[in-house]
């Protein structure tokens, strides 16, 4: 019992902070009205009329007629998609208006397994952003299929489950449920078997008796919606709609559109991000963006602001810790315009001030980071250019190979024959054909594993690009159409520490350090947004139309997307869950 | 992880129960539409089309194009009121539809302690009603003004709030939490430790600050509420609104056109009866009245049937296993007409049959009753006519005398001094003024209290009636016009094992009898309605104008509502929660 809370509600004992002559927009009764929050601590202690809670220390904060909002909360989200580390991460959405975020911190348990992601909970807790963990449901993603650097299993799952910021299971894998993975199955009885944990669904394509199934087993929230069938799916089997509106996948108009169109209950129906990319953070904004998307597409304000606060909170049974202003909920409030010209002005977190009219008032330092979440490129064996080499079937002269091709709006590949030329017993790319190497490069210091195979789409042109983020398991993808280029760029992301590099004609062109995890940069958003930025330059002046080269690429690592990937494994038939050898037959 | 029920969902196994050919009343999306409801064991596999999950075992019913509700819910609800044993109070509310209810049988409480409360959790599950737990919170509510059985501090509480089916702690009194009572302090420290565990507020008359510090303790339902300006008190301050539609207080109406005229948001708004009687649930049913009630008061089909299901759940955060048709949920449906003439037809709880177009399919045996719920009077002093004698001063004659007053529609009382003569040293009352001897008589073998006063407003004549049912302590009340009615009504009500009777001109005119606890009977609810209906018939024709004497004599006895009560401990001045003499002065 926080007695000091009960002293400010009661009038006895003057606020800390009274954010007054506000327009409160109350998710819970569904209102909007004139008053304002008195706070305590990191608390809110009274709302309405609080003229009587303010005293001699009180702070007081003249909202001006301004909306008062609760902080927003994202219910799906991996910060590390930003690049950033957790405080300037923090900062940067803080600045947005989102005071909470569910997040998995799953592509640092890849790397650094639970160790690595506890440590960036403690480095989050010297932040004013609240954080709450959703434990991995399955590291690496597909475990016979790439190496990783963190493994969960059950008994590490059920550790983290106990933690006290410990929400639930995140990214329950639609097929792994309806297939029962025994390791699955056993972490879910686990989770379910503690109050409050939640199972997040990760359930695209889920229709019928497999989402029925998914969500009999306990799922009870999805973000993987993409059409109107999929909202008619999820709602009614009484399972939480996540939209997306992040940078990888923008779906919330179409799911939007759903939802108002049929007058559909909007209490289970929230707005996350689930990836956010420097540039779009830095430029767009976080939630504060998706909901000028929402008030813009029809959403009524009241409504669009429960979307990002309340039945967030709900989807995790939290919503009498967070997601509103009333009594007894952390103090995170945001002063903001109307729906017209909606835009967070400044934002208040556990009850302190972070914002002030869109300037930032606080900077969290550094921190000396755990060494569990450095030093993580561990190459078994020096990296040469013939360490990319694909070689031809004893004197083949010209071979006829898979080629997976990636579609230029969404990381998905699609199967192109082509006949490549051999040169002393190596298969060569052809960028007049636009095929290139790519090659992923195992960095945890496990096996010292190469996977081969051949890319088109990227049209990339003299040189190569290499980076330590690749989903799932963040080994070193590489690609280009040089195998010096090539080497040349994984080495140099090895001495960064981790990063994406650039080299072109023989020399490093562009680069950027990710020296936690080999993900994470300490650079606060603008200056890492600049190095992005100039890399995405860089790529398209090689040739690429893609826009986010190096985001398509980590995506090109991962053996579920179909219909292709490459890990340190091998080159992967996703629809089979098998390697493949990407050299069909010998032309001649 | 029901491995049963997912391979129902999955198609691989048939279910064991199909509804089909319904309309479904889905309380997540909002929607109406044509579909079935699957079934494995006790649990909901599947919704909507399931044909796919007959089998050749499978029980088909068809709904024949009636509505398929989820199973009703009563968030606040305390089952002795109907004076029913759990058995035969499941039989009559699962009659109604009624499927789950969270209760904190607190009466049993105050006479048996948890041991009793665990003994009829115990019954409980000899039914198919599902039973959520709430602990109360302070038993007795006025410790140093009455005496009990059981007593509740707060190792008993914490104890209790380990069980499994524990969901909160029970009317938390808004002044008790504004003073910070140290004992309920503790035990709102020991329930929200917990997770999945609520407070449920008692918080009538709370407003502002006070609200406000309820709130910020924890509290986040209340039942209390009965005007406009409630409605928004509770909304406003994200507390969950329970509209009350009982037998004791009905509030529904009045606040259910505040939700619908200002078109608040209904997510935090549910419906619970708190008291219904025996008669009542006879002739009016339970939550299905209450719905029609809505209905006609212009509720939404959808929004009044998520008021009685999901809304509550979710109150507990128990919407993943009741509340609704989805997979995973407690197989709890019902089929029903529409909102025009709206009636349960058919219930079905976990998964079992209860009713078929009305009629009842199961029934509960009586089971051996534990001891500690049998035999709960005790008396430690043989009660006479003496028993009840109010001493005058000595040498007076007459003398002035505080009499409370009951009001006729609702047990507050009021004061009225008149003068009564004195014969042989003692008051005596007075039917001409309606004066008459009012006493309570500890029954718990604790102290041989009597308590005595005056009373009017119930204008009986003619005899005397004793109850052992006696908020908030079930001593003996006694009240009549003649010292020996009142010493035979109570000896006959402690002969019966504890009941209700009424004596007249020397004889018993009409009793029943309640062998558990002194509040409960095993008799089917239509034998005990004729029994309680027979009650009131004959003090009605004794001259009370009240049309539920033993209702209003049973708070009579509670300390906590003003203006004056008699309890065990004497006659008690309410708002100074004090003991006085009902003797004023000497007139001569």
């Amino acid at each position: 019992m926080n007695k000091e809370v009960l002293a400010v509600a009661k009038g006895t004992k003057p606020a800390d902070l009274v954010i007054k002559n506000g327009k409160i927009v109350n998710v819970y009764s569904g209102e909007i009205y004139e008053g304002g929050v008195a706070v305590c601590g990191d608390t809110i202690a009274a709302v309405g009329d609080v003229e009587y809670c303010i005293g001699e220390n009180t702070t007081v904060v003249d909202a001006q007629g301004k909306y008062l909002t609760p902080g927003f909360l994202d219910g799906h989200i991996h910060p590390e998609s930003s690049s950033l580390a957790i405080r300037p991460f923090a900062e940067a959405v803080l600045s947005h208006g989102t005071t909470g975020i569910m997040t998995d911190l799953h592509e640092v348990g890849v790397v650094s397994g639970l160790e690595g992601i506890e440590a960036v909970l403690k480095e989050a807790e010297g932040t004013d952003l609240k954080i709450y963990f959703i434990v991995p449901s399955h590291v690496p993603f597909s475990p016979n299929l790439e190496t990783s650097g963190g493994r969960f299993d059950p008994a590490i799952i059920r550790k983290a489950l106990k933690r006290p910021d410990a929400v639930g299971l995140s990214e329950c894998v639609g097929p792994y449920i309806t297939a029962e993975f025994p390791d699955l199955m056993e972490s879910f009885d686990d989770a379910l078997s503690m109050p409050g944990k939640t199972l997040q669904g990760h359930l695209p394509d889920m229709y019928g008796g497999a989402m029925s199934a998914c969500v009999a087993a306990g799922v009870s929230t999805d973000h993987e919606s993409f059409c109107e069938k999929d909202v008619f799916e999820r709602l009614r089997n009484g399972c939480h709609l996540m939209m997306r509106e992040g940078s990888a996948a923008r779906n919330m108009t179409t799911l939007l559109k759903t939802v108002l169109d049929n007058h559909l209950d909007t209490s289970m129906v929230s707005i996350v991000t689930d990836d956010l990319h420097t540039v779009d953070l830095a430029e767009r904004g976080h939630l504060d963006d998706a909901l000028r998307t929402a008030l813009a597409n029809g959403a009524d304000f009241v409504t669009a602001i429960q979307m990002v606060t309340v039945n967030c909170a709900r989807a995790f049974q939290l919503e009498r810790e967070i997601g509103g202003l009333a009594p007894g909920r952390r103090a995170d409030i945001n002063i903001t315009t109307g729906p017209e010209d909606f835009k967070v002005l400044s934002t208040f977190a556990g009850g302190r001030q972070i914002t002030d009219n869109g300037k930032l008032l606080v900077h969290y330092e550094t921190p000396v980071h755990e060494p569990c979440i450095l030093n993580t490129m561990h190459l078994l064996n020096p990296i040469t250019p013939e360490s990319f080499h694909i070689k031809a079937p004893a004197g083949a002269k010209k071979v006829k190979a898979l080629v997976m091709d990636t579609l230029p709006y969404i990381p998905f590949t699609n199967r192109r024959d082509v006949e490549l030329p051999v040169v002393d017993g190596v298969v060569r790319c052809d960028t007049d054909q636009d095929v290139l190497y790519i090659a992923q490069v195992e960095r945890h210091g496990k096996n010292g594993n190469i996977g081969k195979g051949f890319m088109g789409g990227f049209h990339i042109k003299g040189g190569a690009m290499a980076s330590s983020v690749g989903h799932d398991n963040h080994n070193i993808i590489v690609m280009g159409d040089s195998f010096e280029d090539m080497a040349l760029a994984v080495n140099r992301c090895v001495e960064l520490g981790g990063g994406q590099v650039i080299v072109r004609e023989g020399k490093v062109a562009a680069e950027v350090a990710y020296p936690i995890c080999g993900l994470l940069s300490d650079l606060p958003l603008s200056e890492l947004a600049e190095k992005k930025r100039e890399l995405n330059r860089v790529a398209h002046e090689m040739g690429t139309p893609i826009a986010i080269p190096f985001m398509f690429l980590s995506f090109i690592c991962l053996a579920a997307i179909p219909a292709y990937a490459i890990t340190d494994c091998g080159f992967i038939d996703v629809p089979t869950q098998s390697v493949i050898d990407p050299i069909l037959e010998v032309v001649e």
